[in-house]
């Protein structure tokens, strides 16, 4: 995936941009779950009572920033514009429903590709059981872009947010980290599973005090769970989950634990929740949910650290992808 | 609004893409109204009965194509994108909620353009009553993109579509059409009214059988409807309401009224109904819903004409805007 220092910069990082945007947004009624949090939801009540729910996540996709069309094809872009949304939906927790799909085609495109992101949509459709209900196709000067949102309904626990985890929480992530984004190891951030029925079986035992999908790296999406919560973190170096695939991964001469800190695309959900029961515990480990224990969840002042073995810590510095400041350069 | 020829063409119009599309997307038991309609609908319900029933549209903007950002500014741009959509929900009688926007900004965008983007979102939020649920903010190599996805709950007559039209119904617009794109007219297209209220007034009435928004001209969306009906129409070329802007557009030799079946983004309604009894009419006007009638749905035998004066008429060809095909030069 191509995410090169761009020319001019922003002078400030997406965190910034977005927290000023989500400050002019004025409240509204039917808001239950605002935006800054994976996922939002309303209430489609008529009154200002409790309606029926709906949660929903949009994300945009851009040939040569989260996908390479000429490397992956349209329908693995198509594919990965759903399953990104899929991840959203599962850190609130939530059952997906359906998706509409915008495409904006670059100009000259053939019908070969508009043939290939039908299939896309149509095979993760049918993979995660949702429907398509909908969408708009464009023309333009520009890069192959896809936008999808995706609803669904709260899962067993309602809908779960990044705000909820207090001091004395531990973190834990569902699945190793690093290296999703090397295209010669096959590109994992292409076709990796949503962590769908996970957060479910998470929720049916009410496990998550809250929850993000890792989509931009854990030293960057970590802090955005802890603003969110009010809270500070410990992370465990030596328990950080190191996917294979870091230690495989080329192109600099990162460590593989500085690729499982920093890298994105990840799509592990990272939950902060009560010390596990050994009854829930083995519950979870019966429904093949794998939880990594990484650390605690300590107070604000405490700040967002990495303990290192013996008694040192260091201060856990962002480095994963900012899509505003796009200064990280990747594989 | 740039909507030049393209270099290369695909061979096939937007529908037939669009319609290939479809047909490879899978059936859902959530799915109430499928794609192809101005808004899709999904239950949220858990199991095969009827749960509550959501409704959403999607809709992209692209600068150069939709707008044009070094003219109108990217305020106008952010409101047109949720407008759009309010249209297209008001073509299914519903009631908005909520909308999901995904940006992606051109690189080198600096921070008046974001903070642009938020005022115009948080602006139309606030006219149409509208909550801003979540988005998604991207920067790429490529032109200022803005994707909305909007939500809502059905109105009295529940979701209107496209497909309900019968020989004998009455075809009628909620106002006059042509000439929206002329900027140096002032864009109507970019500050339109959505005709959220008429389509809810007139569901109130149980008017609506068949009905759709006016966004790519009279003589592309008319066979639309008439497709997802199953019928054919009859509109009298003398009885097309033709707006001023129509009148006074340059650009081209062409008539008031090629401009008024022809030019897209009047984001007017076209309504088959029955003949309105004389209450009804009289009610409707007393709050202020027009409905001009233009022609009247005939079998499907009888292909989409224009009536003209004396009892001649000739096809009604279109030449509307197609996203795909795009060799429709405007103004």
């Amino acid at each position: 995936v191509t995410r090169e220092d761009g020319g001019q910069q922003p002078s400030e990082g997406e965190d910034e941009w977005v927290g000023g945007l989500l400050a002019r947004l004025p409240a509204h009624r039917a808001l239950r779950v605002p935006p800054g949090h994976d996922c939002g939801a309303v209430s489609l009540g008529a009154g200002a009572g409790d309606g029926p729910l709906v949660v929903g996540t949009c994300d945009v996709l851009v040939d040569g920033v989260h996908f390479e069309l000429a490397r992956c094809g349209a329908a693995a872009a198509a594919r990965k514009a759903v399953l990104v949304n899929l991840s959203d939906l599962a850190a609130s927790a939530s059952v997906p429903v359906a998706f509409w799909a915008g495409v904006v085609l670059p100009r000259g495109a053939d019908h070969a590709l508009f043939a290939a992101l039908a299939e896309g949509f149509a095979d993760v459709s049918r993979e995660a059981d949702v429907a398509c209900a909908g969408g708009d196709t464009n023309v333009a000067d520009g890069p192959l872009t896809i936008s999808v949102t995706l609803l669904g309904r709260p899962g067993p626990m309602g809908v779960v947010t990044r705000a909820g985890a207090a001091p004395g929480d531990v973190l834990s992530v569902t699945g190793a980290l690093g290296g999703s984004l090397d295209a010669s190891l096959g590109g994992r951030h292409l076709s990796f599973t949503p962590r769908v029925r996970e957060a479910l079986a998470l929720a049916r035992h009410s496990v998550p005090h809250a929850m993000m999908d890792l989509s931009d790296g854990l030293s960057r999406d970590l802090p955005r769970l802890c603003r969110a919560s009010g809270v500070g973190a410990r992370v465990r170096r030596d328990d950080v989950p190191v996917h294979p695939d870091a230690s495989r991964a080329g192109g600099d001469a990162r460590s593989p634990l500085e690729r499982a800190l920093h890298d994105g695309e990840d799509f592990e959900l990272l939950v902060a929740h009560a010390p596990l029961s050994e009854d829930t515990a083995a519950a979870l480990r019966a429904e093949g949910v794998a939880l990594h224990e990484i650390g605690r969840v300590v107070g604000p002042e405490e700040g967002i650290r990495l303990e290192l073995p013996g008694r040192a810590t260091a201060p856990l510095v962002a480095k994963g992808y900012d899509h505003l400041r796009q200064a990280a350069r990747r594989t």
